[in-house]
């Protein structure tokens, strides 16, 4: 795919994003399946409905602008699913997975607030209306933010507990 | 490599994030090349020091912990660096091409946003000092912002004004 112009890049980074969003959805019913803490259970869950939500802001933005997606394979996701997958491998299931579980999932929340960031500032040098892409942004953002939450609030302490059990055994 | 503790797992997060520092001190040099406009360039030269220090650092902290790291591979910083091998190959030097190496390197800037920041997390609660990792985020999240800026303010204005060029061409 030889790329000359900005539309053609906006294209590019739209249909990477696109493949990282299919992948997720593929990847969050294993995540919610590796998870013990019931709110991160519960958190996978709602995100799964999201994702799908956002894969179809995408669809519903690609007819809207009359572009067609190419069909690419986002490799960096590739890779941070693979990590997701070692997770729950190397891991027993418990909070200390679980703490990991919620580093990866903030590893790819982060990767999709790049990816939008960047197309909300590419479309809007084209003159786009990038109005589901801010949409889609600020959910990835308020999921960055609940995972955080999460984590300081309650896994990383029962990981601790745990760890600190195990010290003292 | 088994996880049991929460030790373990920051141990495992700790090396991942070397690994991926190591691969951006091989990509920089070649992004730097790619680029053209000058200010771009200037700041991936500016950022492999930068990754250097934070090499020191994790290599300080693992001194100052009596840690040892695992040898692994990135795998989501390998798909990173690939995507920028790529932008490199399919779009000629110029503009566009910046736009797209920027974009890759906030994808980059993000990945090391989240992974120090749950470095901090884990590290704190085992009661570590995180200051070498705190100093090393807020670096992250400047480069980060620095490129924003540039992106916004230059780049894909030269690269609009290009794609502008060809169509009227």
């Amino acid at each position: 795919m030889k790329i000359t112009t900005l539309e053609e890049a906006f294209i590019k980074e739209l249909s990477d994003v696109y493949s990282a969003e299919k992948q997720i959805t593929k990847a969050l019913p294993k995540l919610a399946k590796a998870a013990s803490n019931p709110k991160l259970v519960e958190g996978f869950e709602t995100h799964l409905e999201e994702t799908e939500g956002q894969i179809t802001r995408i669809e519903q933005l690609v007819e809207e602008l009359g572009i067609s997606l190419k069909r690419i394979k986002c490799k960096a996701m590739e890779g941070l699913v693979e990590e997701g997958d070692e997770v729950a491998k190397e891991i027993e299931k418990g909070p200390v997975r679980d703490a990991m579980l919620i580093i990866g999932a903030q590893k790819v929340e982060h990767y999709e607030i790049a990816s939008y960031g960047s197309l909300i500032a590419l479309g809007s040098k084209l003159g786009y209306d990038v109005s589901l892409l801010e949409e889609t942004l600020e959910e990835e953002k308020a999921t960055d933010l609940k995972l955080n939450q999460l984590a300081l609030a309650k896994v990383n302490d029962e990981a601790e507990s745990k760890a600190g059990k195990r010290q003292a055994a």
